[in-house]
């Protein structure tokens, strides 16, 4: 197994980070690992925000559901869908442009996470933990005026990075659902009743709850993320944010 | 520069492959890449269809704005934001569910994308070239019926793998716009008219295309990808997608 495959299988998300400041030239380094993705047309249709200030962190650890680690993090960077830019650009040299609609904006998003995922993936071989935080996406009101976001941008997502501790660098990375679920040949099929309590009982095994009953394991999971007021309000809230994008027919 | 950081500092898209196969356990390496990556709530919010029928293929590389290298690719996998088995799962399960949203979906696609993304670093480990076709997003009904879709399930991204040729080897990387035009503290901020001019003259002077019209430059690529036939096709066919995550009320 070669250092990059070895690095993506040993990566876990990393929530609790010790009190101690990146260096410079790493936070460089992650940031230049986002600018090597490869973006739709080369256009680069996403935008980073380095969130430096300590009230803000704060401020978001709230609308992101609550979680204080966000507000500690040493480096807390959100990745922008961003057709503004390209919008502004485009007027600002007489292309008369149509605005930026449903497909753009999620080829923006695609350009934003791809560049996200190669940070988490520079932060790792640089010893940094990271975790994504998709709250962000929570609260358009309120975010849109703490980072001034314009009519074309949407907040996808956001990361943390920062040096793990030694209880996070132990945590066991949790097990994964088997491949034969998740992927398919050729066509998509849906899941059999059978398919679906296989599929979490396997997984249960392996994380060593063998003895966990399934429905009562699927039902707790649904109260607790899906109907839930943080996707409740996610839901909302990115409505909000695709409104903007939709045609005004 | 450690050996992630080189890598992904030297990853460049490849749209041309040697006639040559992709031995079996280096697609498994692949795939296991895509399962490593974190995913909201654990829930592995996306499928991955393994296409593997010629005829497919070759039916893809025509709705994908006809690009016949998706035809030959070694490897072709499409990454789907899927909320259908969960939504399924919670049925099957008694949990009297919620149909998903747009937020639902929107983090659903974060999920493929950022596996989407760990088979690329993975596969340049490899010393395999990929290219991502966010062409899979247009022809919704031709796709959906092509790869048995159901309702709640978007093709987010396709991505093709293979040996790159020696000239696709050889091929320089090409320039991204500076830090400065895409990084922010804190707050966005629109660009003016001058830095726009400026982000763009940068590239064309790295790119050694210095004596080349910014506002022409700029004009042909907004006719180009931005008001041409398969933008505008990925707008409406990105939006029927969607429509199917709106509130009903």
């Amino acid at each position: 197994m070669n250092e990059v495959i070895k690095q993506i299988k040993e990566r876990k998300s990393v929530r609790v980070f010790e009190d101690r400041e990146i260096e410079t030239h790493l936070k460089d380094e992650i940031l230049n690992s986002a600018f090597q993705a490869p973006t739709a047309g080369g256009m680069m249709l996403y935008s980073i925000l380095d969130i430096t200030d300590k009230e803000l962190k704060a401020k978001l650890s709230i609308t992101c559901d609550n979680q204080p680690f966000i507000a500690t993090a040493p480096i807390v960077l959100i990745f922008l869908a961003d057709y503004q830019r390209w919008y502004d650009c485009f007027n600002l040299n007489g292309c008369n442009p149509r605005k930026p609609g449903e497909g753009d904006i999620l080829l923006a998003s695609s350009d934003a996470l791809i560049a996200a995922q190669n940070t988490v993936v520079a932060a790792e071989s640089l010893g940094l933990g990271s975790c994504y935080i998709g709250d962000i996406l929570e609260n358009c009101e309120v975010v849109s005026e703490l980072l001034n976001l314009p009519e074309f941008v949407i907040p996808v997502s956001m990361l943390v990075y920062g040096y793990p501790t030694k209880q996070q660098r132990e945590r066991k990375k949790p097990i994964r659902f088997e491949r034969e679920y998740i992927v398919y040949e050729n066509k998509y099929h849906r899941l059999t009743k059978a398919q679906h309590d296989e599929m979490h009982k396997i997984r249960n095994e392996k994380t060593s709850t063998i003895n966990k009953n399934v429905a009562e394991d699927i039902k707790a999971l649904c109260k607790r993320k899906y109907m839930s007021d943080f996707s409740l309000e996610m839901d909302r809230s990115v409505g909000e944010y695709l409104k903007k994008f939709r045609k005004r027919s």
